[in-house]
């Protein structure tokens, strides 16, 4: 046969489980979107269709529920790791287990039971696990923020398509597309990140560095948020920036006979700039995948 | 000719618009989605293609982005209000205008320049104008909630189709899609209601109605919701919930010999309950449309 | 008490059943998506959560899945008329019932039994039932549709805000979104419309006047769509027409030295002109809903 | 400092541009959505905020207009590779170059200048040029189909977790996403590929593989259908497919008396399976990379 199989992967996506735990009347809730994948000794399967080496997604999708009762879901973090632990550990032709779980974030109202959806972010992470080493990659998707000042862009290249004038005073926003991974890899347990304490401090290290930052570029802007998660946070020795330009477009409005005085903007859709990059701690080799 | 024009109307929708106001070094930022929606005399161009009484929807979107600069934007309505109350009186053929605006909340991080989108929902408003009299409705999408005790369901009707077993405890959990009517139709701005004030207080009592509800049924919730609302706010006449009913399922451990205490449970996507009502205040007319 | 209950309904919304029929080795595949409106007596499970009164909306949903077996689905309209009868008739507290479905086209690959996923738009209908007279809306969205020429715009109003140029060439391109109404009210089965059949046809005649229509505006072009189907089709008594104007600008090429005789243009996300308008054939009364 | 920059790009994304091509008064029409990747010699710009060697994002959208109108659009790929030489060659920080673009179907009405959009599925390509090689993947994404029998599932493990029941006979359906990728790298025109005839036979391939596999395993009809593509197309040397598992679940109607004879489905949405992998020819690597 002139064909032969590649890397390859399966398991079931978009598990959504919500986990309430009770303090007396007081209630805490955990809500995630879990997807695995499992990769391993998988010839057969799809050469001859027999599955006597399949695990089912059925039965993945089964295990996070039974694991959110067994070992409650303290982060997603832990909860991934004791996911892609089982699978890997408990099935032989199963070599390597990425765990994808995004988070949504309940804030409480009045009641000790009563919640409403907090923000406009995702939380993200991803284990894998070889059943040697461990990579645990953090981050967060769809927090929008805005400067309506501080941000200048000019000296550029002029090439025969650059039309574009140059500004002392823009708005910058983005939505911020972050992922982070820690250098936890040993998977000793008590010596792991705290990994809630570890993400609210990321975020407001992305926050107060966005804001911070008089930006030249939005590249630069990039780069100063993401050193300073690295230089802060001694648990991360790498992080990926996707930030696209939500450009805000001065509207001119001499044709009315009005003066815009950078107060009037449209919000435009497409197209975008997309910039994104890669900062790392010093010895640190880029791990997180470049997906976009 | 056997057919005629019925209702009709046209217009630019979406109008994008970020407005920015300065405060010394603070601004201020207000983020809307416009839509303009106009009807009138408008037999000719449909049935010959004659414009000569259409303006046109690149001109609706102009004065959006003008009256942005000269008008600032106040609140949401009072812009709305000062839009449609420009198209019907300066455009002889226009005799309705419709304004629907969507509005985007933001909250500082730590500069006075620097913003962070805000919450799941998104604020509405739909202003309306016919030359005599004016429609404010006000209102919110995408608002999630939930409630993970305190809620019942049955004693309901059992027919050959009833197979739902009776709880005495569940999570009820909706996204609420609510839209309120005011009282203030003359278009008097001295006493027109503190908009923004009013949105607030609104927004507050249907989160306290709902996390306060001992519930029987959504239709329970939705009813103590919209009473709480007119009852407690003057310048609302009525109020139009639309309450989809997020299942979350309770998963079955069984299998796995494990008891499931209403810890973990399945959030379910499709089909899903849809609980909707309109409440009224006492002598007042249901004049909000029923769009679901 | 000084509120009322106004308007209100509630079922399960988004049911999708799959009806696959067998002809020997040949398969045919009905793919719709059901929801369920029920409205009535329903005082007392707002004001005291008693549902003594309520088939749950679980009820509602098995009721469409045993229907599909029970009498298969012939067409959405013919299955929507099953189901709104079933639970008018069937439960007193229930005075009517509001079917909506969206069906989704599938093509034959090679095989007796195999399928794809056909053309961009969605079918939907509206099926409501008072236990006197029924109310057949048909309709579908998201048909895209685009004329590279033999489309002008000119002789507009110029106000203050106008800044537009008139064009004697332009796209003109929409994504239809049409529903019609039937004059078939009786409930006579053995009169009824022949509904697939008058779906393809009215889809063609759309398809057709779009196509064949010199258009001075989008207005004209919506009446020609909505007047042609209503001339043609004497089972069909009103259209309605919602046709969002998909800008696509003339990109200026001039900075490149470059002429764009109508060659290049961009295609616009937002802000689009929206046109909306309802075609009646003489005699008839607009009763479809103005719901953008 | 104790951080460095790693992998980075940036361009402007999502250039949405429509070309029309007058062949007399029949129009051709391209629409496409052009996203645009750079990469080179960027650590001044992160570091400090010098733009100098910065070609703007707005230029690199000017370029695909300009580019629209001077080389015209053959094909996506004939029109990417354009764009990358373009920006590789005439810009000496710019050492890479990535051109994505999706492309929408259009088919004729009836007029040679009227179009409907056609067929569910996106094209798309993405094309790389560092300056010395070039590398050339298309795919589609979206492509839904659906085998109503042919299609088994049994033998696979036991463990804990596993409640599946065995089937001799299900719904198997699926939304292919592919990515193949072509053997020609040395960016000589005249041996390129004929990129329209090959997207439709790989199409024509895919649905066939699909229709014509009796299958006991999704991995084996991922697997019939890449190496299906391989051993007909020599001019891919590789393809990944990513293919969830739409379930469609037989609906259980014993609580009403009636038999689901294979008859009667609930279309699911969340969690479903989803089976990646990749087919290579003999001798080729892997070098799509993985991105779900």
């Amino acid at each position: 046969m002139p064909t032969y199989l590649g890397p390859n992967q399966y398991g079931k996506a978009e598990n959504r489980v919500v986990r309430i735990t009770r303090d007396g009347a007081t209630h805490h809730i955990k809500d995630l979107n879990v997807s695995v994948a499992l990769s391993g000794d998988m010839e057969e399967v799809h050469l001859s269709g027999s599955n006597a080496n399949v695990l089912t997604t059925d039965a993945t999708k089964n295990t996070v529920y039974a694991f959110a009762k067994e070992y409650g879901i303290e982060s997603a973090e832990a909860f991934g790791i004791h996911l892609a632990r089982h699978f890997v550990t408990s099935q032989e032709p199963i070599r390597r287990a990425r765990i994808r779980i995004e988070e949504y974030a309940w804030e409480r109202i009045t009641q000790a039971h009563s919640f409403v959806r907090k923000g406009q972010e995702t939380r993200i992470s991803e284990i894998t696990y070889d059943g040697e080493s461990w990579q645990v990659i953090s981050g967060l998707t769809g927090l929008v923020v805005m400067n309506s000042t501080d941000s200048e862009f000019w000296g550029y290249v002029r090439d025969r398509y650059t039309t574009l004038k140059e500004t002392q005073d823009r708005i910058l926003a983005t939505e911020v597309n972050a992922r982070w991974r820690f250098n936890w890899t040993d998977g000793d347990e008590a010596g792991a990140p705290q990994w809630e304490q570890s993400y609210d401090e990321v975020r407001r290290h992305l926050l107060e560095a966005f804001a911070g930052t008089y930006s030249l570029s939005l590249q630069q802007t990039l780069y100063a948020m993401g050193s300073r998660v690295v230089d802060s946070r001694p648990e991360i020795d790498e992080i990926r920036l996707s930030l696209p330009n939500k450009h805000h477009f001065l509207v001119d409005l001499a044709p009315f006979d009005l003066k815009n005085d950078n107060e009037v903007y449209f919000a435009a859709d497409r197209p975008y700039g997309l910039i994104e990059g890669t900062v790392l701690r010093d010895g640190a080799e880029a791990r997180i995948p470049v997906t976009d």
